[in-house]
């Protein structure tokens, strides 16, 4: 009788992409999942309990369970979670297998330190150019990736079916970069510009990153503790 | 009568920081409402209905007032918010008015891009020095910020009473770099360093800044857009 029920437990084939309804907030969580997951795998551990990564995640087991229940039984009772499997369907689920192409907009100290990151690698995603409006930039590269003049944005992105923009301009060119990318068919804007922008069409997705969201959010929990004292 | 339920609404004073139980939830969304409050102020707009916020900040008046609410009642009825005020008073909580003294370790190009940045002074945060391990750069300063050797990195701390590191080391050396400003009484890590790194002392706060996940996060949001065709 029990094992009968652990087979039903487990007989739930995971979800595809194709049909998922999970939470937004489960879908925030993915990506801290795909990290923590990754940096196991490259440890060279092969299966982990809820437990286990609750603790390294440092969230509860039954969030685990929760959250990764969404996608259909990754993990098997006894056994934990078949780390390789569940970091592969959670890339699929993210889209890290679809190979997307980048450019990165701005080729200052941001750019570069974006270009030289193993970030996009890690997550599937090819970095292809930079772009700026400053000559001297021209044909040097960073990373390997080549500075090309801003003129050439259009022509390159059409031309190399380019999917993501990484936005690094100045403030005040952001809004006027993002619509170019857009008429050149780039999908997604990865903004970096502290300047909040807001998708003009349905088809372009924008992700505005804020870091000084998460400075003011460590200033919160400075003085929350200095006011505990 | 309506008028007396209306001065009952808008009796409940401010809490003060000190008595403040507000949902976790909420405090992540602080910075958020900081930032738009911050932009209408530049733009001078001294006032704004929830409504209007919300279409702002692209969420639903109810949760800007149910927010807001746990802070005491900022808002009048048919007046909408003073934005100076709830800036001010959002500030306060989140403790943008303490004047924390940071240091950037790490005076790569992330490093400069940061330390050139406007988000440290818009948050009330003065960034004193920069360290790195290259002597080529001792001596030099970007935006003003002179670049010093990291031997020096625990004596300076402790002299100037640093409250703030901002980690932009390589993976490898940051969990050390994070041990010895904690030595050096650091309270918060400001960590880049694509390595999650976990607080080993309760008085040390850490907040991981993950680039990547938010790259995930628009990844997964252009794979779900391209599988709905």
């Amino acid at each position: 009788m029990k094992k009968d029920l652990k087979n039903q437990q487990n007989s739930t084939e995971p979800k595809s992409v194709g049909d998922l309804s999970v939470p937004a907030a489960v879908i925030r969580r993915l990506p801290h999942y795909h990290r923590y997951l990754g940096e196991l795998l490259a440890d060279g551990t092969t299966r982990i309990s809820s437990l286990a990564l609750a603790g390294l995640m440092g969230v509860t087991a039954s969030q685990i369970r929760q959250d990764l229940n969404c996608f259909g039984s990754f993990g098997q009772q006894g056994y934990g979670y078949n780390v390789e499997y569940l970091h592969k369907k959670i890339s699929e689920l993210l889209g890290v297998d679809r190979g997307y192409r980048a450019v990165i907009v701005g080729a200052g100290n941001l750019g570069r330190a974006l270009v030289s990151s193993h970030m996009f690698e890690r997550r599937g995603v090819t970095r292809l150019a930079m772009f700026d409006i400053s000559p001297d930039l021209f044909g040097q590269s960073f990373s390997g990736v080549p500075v090309y003049p801003m003129e050439e944005l259009e022509e390159f992105c059409s031309k190399n079916r380019v999917e993501i923009g990484v936005l690094t301009t100045p403030k005040d060119a952001a809004a006027d970069v993002a619509k170019r990318l857009a008429a050149a068919g780039v999908k997604g804007i990865w903004n970096f510009s502290n300047m909040a922008l807001k998708s003009e069409s349905p088809d372009v997705i924008i992700e505005n990153m804020h870091m000084g969201d998460s400075l003011l959010a460590l200033c919160y929990a400075l003085s929350s503790k200095q006011d505990e004292k």
